[in-house]
């Protein structure tokens, strides 16, 4: 019988403010589940953690932000999504544990009881379906500002209760592509970079988009500009372009109608954009098409830790 | 824009008897799931598959066994699971992908209308329980032969369909780490490898095996042997030992109660079995253990592939 490397000790305990779900090894780091009570949203929230093995060896640690401070990815799921299905399905975990990155992956929406849910329980709105949106309009502003809580208060409390510094780069997934592009577009400098794979790239001509922006933000068309990444391309400065990169499978079911690659494209080109967005020949929707090219978003944001 | 290499096209038909259930690009390869009638069980069975990109690509492909022809992994689920967990959850693909090795991944049990259940639902017996064995009490006998099911109708299936041939490997997971073991310790000569994620690994010693072989095989223990890994290492012949790799996490909650590698070791150390039986500390039961150590399992077949 052989005996492999140790992996950490396993936490047993809360941390601070934060309830400990569940633990498990993972590549020689740890993958972690949360909860905790947010104040931007008024609910109890999950959210999932991966901490790589460097991160409990402070002497192999690269030191990004002061001694033993590790950069994060943040990743925002799509409709129908917790905090679940990338931490199971994406496979990213293993390229984070050999770059020695943080992987943040927080809720889709609010959740819990109070928190308004879709009249028909339909999946692109309400619980699954917050869009990365701060809501303006009854019933859902109580509880629907999840702009505000990524960008803001998850960050410190990560920040506050890990290894973890203020070097951050934004990945997504669909609506989840969506809320990272244009978190990132909005506040270019508390991010090294952004990727996307198969965003909701121009919302306010897609039905999802339109829908979700109707009820959240109300009938005003001006109130939705500032979440529609194409249109947040049009008018970005290039001083405050960052490294963008986006996947995007040609057979995606929802290409046509919901995604809208070509309006992304074609603002880049205008805005002179360096963004680097490949079509993905047989590809679709799925997260099978997330674990093919997950590496390569988590060696460019790496690239783009270094140089920030 | 950038244009990425073309995914292998999509299949949509359906294959002699195959029928497909969903296709998606992966790794340039294909994930597939399909539905047969299984004659060894009399009823409909799923089973998925990986078809790694030189599949589609013979200039690429190796030559295992005549002109493009692929080895084949053969993986065992645990409890409770469907084909769905591994081919989800545990990442093999991508270095599936990258050696040129098929992924045959069937369901852990017999299921559909007419087929035994456990009388009260429990998750470790009947449906998702079938434990590879060949029933021969009522009323588990009439479906409940995934012994020759995965020995004898899928390999025959799967080399009858696809462009692989009889060089095999098989490996699984607790429930699925006892099926691969006792399958290949039977069938020496049907497999060049065999590896297992935290077998049941001396099933007549443990609470799940003595129900299972009670309910599925009768009270007389004699009839259990052929049954039981570590029995079946004891009486080996060396003349038909085979390349053997296990992993078990000691933080492992079914390692002492049910798991029993410690027996496994000691029958292999007896036999003077050249096993290769790696204790992983702090890894649990979960798939992160299996998709942490799963790359590791297929570079072992490979390397047993090549020696056949």
């Amino acid at each position: 019988m052989q005996r492999g490397i140790a992996c950490p000790a396993q936490k047993t305990g809360d941390i601070a403010i934060l309830k400990l779900l569940s633990s498990h090894c993972l590549f020689e780091g740890l993958q972690q589940r949360y909860r905790h009570y947010s104040r931007t949203l008024g609910c109890e929230m999950n959210f999932s953690i991966y901490l790589p093995p460097t991160a409990f060896n402070p002497s192999r640690a690269p030191r990004m932000d002061g001694p033993g401070k590790f950069p994060a990815i943040y990743w925002l799921s799509g409709l129908t999504c917790t905090d679940e299905n990338f931490t199971l399905k994406a496979g990213a975990q293993r390229t984070a544990a050999e770059l020695g990155i943080v992987l943040v992956i927080p809720d889709t929406s609010p959740r819990g009881e109070g928190v308004a849910a879709s009249p028909d329980a339909a999946y692109d709105l309400g619980l699954g379906a917050g869009f990365y949106v701060n809501a303006t309009q009854a019933p859902w502003s109580r509880n629907y500002q999840m702009y505000d809580y990524i960008v803001d208060e998850l960050p410190a409390l990560i920040e506050q209760n890990f290894a973890v510094g203020d070097v951050r780069a934004i990945s997504g997934h669909s609506m989840g592509g969506h809320g990272a592009l244009v978190i990132a577009l909005r506040n270019p400098r508390r991010y090294s970079s952004v990727s996307a794979f198969s965003p909701i790239a121009n919302p306010i001509a897609s039905s999802w988009g339109r829908k979700a922006f109707t009820h959240y933000l109300g009938n005003d068309e001006k109130c939705w500009q500032n979440y529609d990444a194409t249109l947040l391309i049009e008018s970005s400065r290039p001083s405050e372009h960052l490294p963008l990169l986006v996947d995007q499978g040609d057979a995606d079911e929802f290409l046509p109608g919901q995604l809208k690659i070509e309006r992304l494209i074609a603002a880049c080109e205008a805005a002179n954009y360096g963004a680097r967005i490949t079509m993905r020949q047989g590809y679709d929707h799925s997260y099978f098409f997330i674990s093919t090219f997950i590496e390569n978003h988590l060696r460019f944001h790496h690239n783009a830790f270094r140089n920030f």
